[in-house]
């Protein structure tokens, strides 16, 4: 099955926003089988958006294009498909409905530009959007004049804003496409995540050892990023579920607990979880990192039941009034020294009697450094039941990388110390 | 001049990765004149990346390919490449001396693998890459066997870790543009950002007033992300910066105080450099953002001398111990109201001596709704020289996005308080 998406909006093509529809899109048609085989992203003009519509009916059995169907003057895609696919627009009482409604709901005069959003090519399926005025749009392109064999082409159409989409997809999309486009071969794909563990020296130590599951057919991918490679494993086919499953247990025996997940798992769902079932609690002393921690322990549902406090010291006065600090530790050893780190992680677990407490201070630049302390330089302090820690790391990146790798760091030396059982 | 952006990658059409190379590079070209016409994600297969390389060297005058060259099994760039033009590679001394000292500087041995980052296509000009051990490569087509005519074309690789090819782009591959591909009429891009107001509104402010403009030529676009409506300005031509200018003033004088900045100005740099200009400081007492706020704060170079706390208070005991919050006023109003929003943030303030502290305390949801407290209420909390104010909102969303849009609107208030002046 030939799959393309489509993704418009000069934004992108300016760089004014980042495209996470390509990522999520991707990622959800892949772990129901219809792989992305290309992606487009082009501007919001007519002649770029028929043109790429046009190429890619040529081509896929399934095509999906995402944006122009809000009310503005640069929401051109409705009007281009209908226009291209010869179809009538006409509105649609139920959507003009539901899109009053929706500014009811909000306390908002209607602008009457938004009634756009209702007019409907004929023949198309509207997909009910319940978390904002424009409707999805599928049509089955039948016969299909842009393909050279005639064979029909589905053509599904998104609204741009990630939290319409995205639901609407899941809602609407994956059962159209289970019923209209069932999948005949299997397609199975697994991501192992690792840490503290570098790109080649992952590949060296699984690319061996797999080569005869690749050979076999086996997709092998890495993928680096700030403090965590993904080993990849994909395959398709009657035996795709038994040749993945093989290759993942080769790679757990060669890359052990440097595998810290599976999938989407970050470290912060891995630590809530076993926080979790463990029934401890955390408390957390940002300096550096300036909530970095905190922010992604609390993107996860359910951290309200680990995560007692965190404090972001980020003043010499926030150390020793919340934390406790020493004010002649201070001055002695500087506010980035092991002295302090072990101070500040002491002290937030004192005051917040967690279980666990994870605290950080360093330069995250760019100013702020010394000729012993080079920009980098950071001090991560872990205590527990069986006491305390602290680990010296060098981090010499721009400061969201840094605070983004000392955050995976931290999180790294807590996951490692709950799996040894360090409860003292 | 024709621009096309190729991203390879398998971990992209399988969604496993954002594709942040296009953002970024579509934003550094646009600001330079090099506007991209198309964006193409391919995977990791010799056939796609082939067949991609070749229709854009037929189509366009720049074709920038990001990936590919790496020591792993699937960096196919550099060999398809050096095929697809008949070049032989050849190993490069300088390359090889470079990527043995980047393993000695991290005291790590030199994977065999890695050697094959020092082979070069014939005729290629090496990009330097100071932050890894992958080189950019750069190359004239001339004469152009995929274009009708036969232009030249330039085809410059870049290696996929953003912070090896960010620096790569900026110090080796704008002076080669500016060099080889000079540009002849200008182009000028300018965003104006915009808080709390929403889309279908900002359109119906400015589309009238600016049509005029719009007639002869100006491309106006709207960008709508949680809590935040970016108005995108742009033309081409020798009057191009006027023409930009003029749209500005007319957006300017329509949305008056919603603009809140320009180009990537994010509240919380707008914010910073506020504090900053006026010798402010700032203290925050975050509940159900859970450090978001100050993980953005933190996130802005120089917030160090503004920023002098934050306290995550998820737990009751934390919003007692650290904020002096009083056990009845908990009690008796529940922790997510205007009552606790109130304690916490004049707590936060007099426990730091800051000049404003933030606070908020609402439900992010999934769990933790009662009838009256509906999953997205929450209480923002400000406290200055002037006194207290609280506000209460309803952010009916996920829990990333609501934690977002709070973020925004706290940071919003907080601007806006100090524009006014609120320094009693």
């Amino acid at each position: 099955m030939i799959v393309e998406l489509i993704n418009t909006g000069s934004e992108l093509m300016l760089g004014r926003v980042l495209n996470t529809h390509q990522q999520w899109l991707c990622r959800q048609l892949a772990d129901l089988g219809y792989v992305v085989t290309r992606q487009v992203a082009v501007p919001d003009t007519g002649s770029a958006i028929e043109q790429t519509v046009r190429e890619a009916l040529a081509r896929a059995d399934l095509v999906i294009a995402t944006g122009g169907l809000g009310p503005t003057s640069d929401d051109l895609t409705r009007d281009l498909v209908a226009q291209l696919l010869g179809k009538e627009l006409r509105e649609d009482a139920a959507v003009l409905a539901h899109i009053s409604h929706i500014f009811e709901r909000l306390k908002r005069p209607m602008p009457e530009r938004t009634k756009v959003q209702a007019l409907i090519p004929e023949g198309a399926i509207v997909l009910h959007n319940p978390h904002g005025t424009a409707p999805g749009l599928a049509m089955e392109v039948r016969p299909n004049p842009f393909r050279a064999d005639g064979k029909p082409s589905w053509l599904i159409m998104l609204p741009g804003p990630p939290r319409e989409l995205r639901p609407m997809f899941t809602d609407s999309v994956v059962p159209l496409l289970r019923h209209e486009l069932p999948l005949v071969s299997g397609f199975v794909c697994r991501t192992l995540r690792t840490t503290s563990v570098g790109e080649s020296v992952v590949q060296e130590k699984v690319g061996g050892p797999l080569q005869r599951w690749v050979e076999a057919g086996l997709d092998l991918g890495y993928c680096a990023r700030p403090g965590q490679v993904d080993v990849r494993l994909a395959a398709s086919g009657s035996s795709a579920e038994q040749r993945v499953r093989e290759a993942e247990a080769v790679v757990r025996e060669v890359l052990g607990t440097h595998i810290y997940g599976v999938e989407d798992d970050d470290l912060e769902t891995v630590i809530v979880r076993l926080l979790t079932e463990r029934k401890l609690t955390l408390a957390l002393a940002e300096s550096c990192t300036g909530g970095c921690i905190a922010n992604r322990i609390t993107n996860v549902p359910g951290a309200s039941a680990v995560l007692l406090a965190g404090v972001v010291s980020y003043s010499n006065a926030a150390k020793q009034k919340f934390l406790g600090v020493q004010a002649n530790t201070l001055a002695e050893h500087g506010a980035v020294s092991e002295a302090v780190a072990r101070e500040m992680v002491e002290g937030a677990r004192r005051q917040t009697q967690a279980d666990y407490a994870l605290a950080v201070t360093g330069i995250a630049g760019p100013s702020g450094a010394t000729p012993d302390k080079p920009v980098g330089t950071v001090f991560i302090g872990l205590a527990g039941p069986s006491g305390t820690v602290v680990a010296r790391q060098f981090n010499p990146y721009d400061r969201e990388t840094f605070k983004q790798i000392t955050t995976q760091q931290a999180l790294e030396l807590l996951r490692r110390t709950i799996l040894s059982g360090g409860r003292g």
